[in-house]
């Protein structure tokens, strides 16, 4: 399945008073890093991959994180992303973070593909061929 | 002019790793603080005024800040917002977040009224007569 | 075991260009949610409780939510916060997230108790008995 | 003066329901192009120069900005962040954000230069000469 790694300098308005990451913020990144995936294997920006393939978005339908080291401003970590399972009109991904080669979280998500109905109503909608085939290469 | 008070509470999470507000955090007070007297103003929930009045929203153009006192997680703070300018397309407003009666942030900000056009882009548009009213009441 | 309900609107910068709330600001609701719901067992700020248990805080190591419903700016959400489970140094904290009566969102989450050692390190301590108690309350 | 450009490509999460950048994310952007035009004259990073000047931070005193042009999802930005004058224990900075070359937004900030007193207390402090040197280079 489709894989890629990004890369985060972690910010000062990242963290909280704790002084490590705001886990909220560990969603943020996420995010950013499935539609970095996905625009990758696209080879188009997610703006484009939107109207490209006329859905409405990939809302997320379940997402959970394991937080086994905190992160800290000034850290720069690496979060490998990659696609676990394609359903019918839903996908799953997984991101591991790591720091310096070490797993710090182990995240997954399931997210839906979806499209406006007539009314402006969202309704999920099959994965595209070519979304499939693009999705499954290594 | 209208004036309205608003109160919160500070969060964990709104804090930065010196203990105290990430100051990005009270733009995002502020700009709740202009919906709500908004809001107040026209006895309507923003998301029907807008719809109400047919406009596209109320673009900030123009924001500033002087932070003589910082708060911190668990402080309670006080808001007051007041209208301090009707233009013609635009108004500006004033915040000043108190916390215990001590002044400790005055802001002020100019929005603009836009409506948006048969192409769908942006373009200022006058203050309605009854929105003048409203947000000229003491 | 101690169950909490708090009420949150949603604000205009919690949504997303899709116009529902961006996802990871849920999360940052219901550490606020969980933080409430401490506060009000321990009848005291966490401000307070943080320094009256000697703790350096709760760290989650384990979060997960199911979106069944998007919500949107404007709305008022109800978050029932509840302990599930108190480990030894542990405890399980579940949240369902509800408008007008549906259920929206169901999450849960696991925190640690950690207190600083004599180099600053985090180590996770036992619960004390009398937040055991206080927890376990109906 | 110091001056120093950074590139940032907008995230999904960074805009608001009317689909451009939510306002108060363009203040965390210059948050971290300050720290980053520090780090640069420095050449260490903030975690590092903080603790290497012995500093608590340089905390905002006074911010604001012009917003001329939204910018969008997607979109990338270029911030030309300089050092516009020095004081005593204070210093000034301007931010220009600009998309394909046209003006986005005017912003501009001053922070002080504060450690911490023998009580835990804030108080500015005078800015180093090699601070000073190194912050009036071109």
């Amino acid at each position: 399945m489709y894989s890629r790694t990004s890369r985060i300098e972690i910010q000062f308005g990242d963290c909280d008073p704790a002084g490590i990451v705001y886990y909220p913020n560990y969603f943020r990144f996420f995010d950013n890093a499935t539609a970095g995936l996905l625009s990758a294997a696209f080879a188009m920006h997610k703006r484009d991959w939107l109207s490209h393939y006329g859905i409405a978005g990939i809302p997320m339908v379940d997402t959970g994180a394991r937080f086994l080291r905190p992160s800290r401003f000034g850290d720069t970590v690496e979060i490998v992303t990659t696609i676990t399972e394609l359903g019918r009109s839903s996908f799953s991904v997984s991101h591991t973070l790591l720091r310096d080669g070490e797993l710090c979280i182990e995240a997954h998500e399931k997210r839906v593909w979806v499209v406006r109905d007539g009314e402006g109503a969202i309704r999920s909608a099959p994965l595209p061929d070519d979304v499939r085939r693009l999705l499954e290469a290594q």
